[in-house]
């Protein structure tokens, strides 16, 4: 065993517009802005949101328009989706469409019935109940 | 207020080889496989792995060829990188390239050092200093 002893931290998704994907993970999913900084050498802005205080850490990551990493955006499938757990999903999927983010997919299978919606960047989203 | 309730609960990634993916979570990283099965209806097999057995939810999701959701594999800018903590961050470079994952790219900023390797997919990971 040559394992690396390693903790999962975060995970860092590019944003096209920041207080758009700022406003849709605290606005509509509630979760906490914990901190925001610029990295000069970069171009590039980073949001930290979370869960209450203790949650995983997504972090938001913008390339302005003068950053050598302001690339053509694109939803890729190597990213498949984020999921958020909710204590009710018929609840949830209403607020989202209230928001401007309707339901795109329902999948009912025989044991369970999932349900996307997507971020400002085209992010799928998967509530899931508690 | 409206927000909805949520906890943020895990992250899924869509993987083309699942035991390249296994073996490169659990082998190199150190990640636990804590879950394993096969979504009938969808054709696609479902891999969680954790960091010990409290850590944040990873998940592989793999689509045979018999799954219409086995489309062309983008890597796109959407999921910026996963991080994972470790206590030596040179260590981890040397025992990443040994198993064929060498360091794709490093910024020195005034502050920091940053460091990636690629993920069996071309997913970027961040090896960060604890």
């Amino acid at each position: 065993m040559s394992n690396v002893n390693t903790t999962f931290t975060y995970v860092g998704i590019r944003v096209k517009d920041l207080q758009e994907s700022i406003d849709f993970y605290t606005n509509l999913l509630g979760m906490t802005l914990v901190k925001r900084h610029t990295i000069a050498e970069t171009g590039g802005e980073i949001v930290e949101v979370q869960s209450g205080d203790a949650g995983f850490i997504l972090e938001l990551n913008h390339y302005g328009a003068a950053s050598p990493y302001n690339t053509d955006y694109v939803v890729g499938g190597g990213l498949d989706h984020l999921a958020f757990a909710v204590d009710d999903l018929d609840a949830a999927l209403r607020e989202a469409a209230r928001r401007g983010h309707p339901c795109t997919l329902e999948v009912t299978l025989a044991r369970s019935r999932w349900t996307y919606i997507e971020d400002p960047n085209g992010i799928w989203i998967e509530p899931v109940t508690r």
